[in-house]
């Protein structure tokens, strides 16, 4: 079976294998919540991370109904999925509504980092304690997400992201062409198989660490993200805060670590 | 006089200089249209250009006004930038309610690439010609931007930008956390100083080229688009379809050239 994450294209000076880029709609018991840029093949994973880091979905058992658009009539209907909420839970339109204003920028809240990480905390209080890595760790499972990304190897063109088990064992990889789409697709796969919240587990990104990747893993309730790149200010404010392990520029059997 | 684009910060291991990001909101004639997670210290070059790229703003003279908002009463005021259009743009209006369905995902249009390529075209069509870059030219200009990202050189934490003439004269440099806004700070800084629109330019990015960098380059009317990383699908199909030269993997002298 051929992968819909990447295609053959004809360049000037021969043929070329490119990551797919595609909009992925996301509804919500019919109404429509985001429009992603992502790369076809995980849909139902990226779906259900994005609604759980986004605070429309809290638990496995919120979501009644998740799947690929199936009507005929929908034009490009593989690029929408339809999740249904369950009749049970309380606030449902409420927890949708403040994921549209905050996506959609219409919350008037204040606009500096402090009051970021406050709205942050709201419904993603700070960790009990911080899971601490030591250096060897963190080397070895940067190394382990290098080894989890075929589809970078053919292409160049994704962005990795792991979860591992505090003791070092790989749960689960994902890519994307969007950084933020693999860190969700990595948490959707897990709220899919009805592992939730992800306490104990450590996030490594082949990317940078920015505010909504740090903000994405507290909501999840990691405990510690490692990431290939640098680090924002608000990323680092996040983390020291919300008692987040945060280790930028894992590379080369070195790391700086955040709070 | 301190960058307001870097902070130092104190890690478990001695000091660190951070990249700092900040949201910032764009309220075009008192409505907020978007906020966006930037690197303060050229928000009005931001601004301009995401007016822009995303069709607002079709001339510099459209431009009646733009700040940051003074009013005291506003709080974080100096993450808030006011743009104002000229009384006499037509349907003013009816741009900006166009641009906020497209960025809040509100179209309802198709949602595949082949839907995507066809709303750009809508206002920005087709090139009438491609700008070949021969690869000596190409790998210079590249070089040339790595030389002008100073804040990278602190913080390894952000992308750069750079519009060049089609002689190879760099015209303008920006850096920003987001890699589509170090391309909007370019082309806002350009429209600022009433260059408009950017024919027989050429943008070259630090990053890789997705679908929305080959769009903006596109709106502006920029010739070529150099990329240091990898190109997806949606940005090799709208680049060969509109025209636009795309170089991707542009490093160690080689390219590969879309189209």
């Amino acid at each position: 079976m051929s992968d819909p994450g990447v295609r053959r294209v004809r360049l000037a000076d021969g043929d070329d294998t490119l990551v797919v880029e595609e909009p992925l709609e996301i509804r919500v018991d019919g109404r429509p919540l985001a429009v992603l840029m992502r790369t076809p093949g995980e849909d139902l994973d990226l779906a259900a991370g994005f609604l759980a880091t986004e605070g429309v979905v809290e638990d496995p058992r919120d979501l009644a109904g998740l799947s690929h658009c199936l009507d005929p009539s929908v034009p490009d209907r593989e690029n929408v999925v339809l999740a249904h909420l369950a009749a049970g839970v309380e606030a449902g339109a409420e927890r949708f509504e403040r994921a549209q204003r905050t996506l959609h920028a219409l919350s008037g809240c204040g606009l500096c980092g402090k009051a970021s990480i406050e709205r942050v905390f709201q419904h993603a209080p700070p960790l009990p304690q911080r899971l601490d890595l030591d250096a060897a760790r963190i080397g070895a499972l940067a190394a382990s997400l290098r080894a989890s990304q075929p589809r970078f190897a053919q292409t160049g063109g994704l962005h990795g992201a792991a979860l591992f088990s505090a003791a070092g064992d790989l749960i689960v990889a994902r890519e994307d062409i969007g950084r933020h789409n693999a860190v969700d697709k990595v948490i959707g796969a897990r709220l899919r198989a009805d592992h939730w919240p992800l306490v104990d587990t450590v996030l490594v990104v082949s990317s940078r660490a920015g505010f909504e990747i740090v903000q994405k893993a507290l909501v999840a309730r990691i405990g510690a993200v490692i990431a290939v790149g640098a680090a924002s200010t608000l990323a680092h404010d996040l983390a020291v805060e919300g008692r987040l392990a945060l280790y930028s520029f894992a590379r080369g059997g070195r790391s700086r670590a955040h709070g």
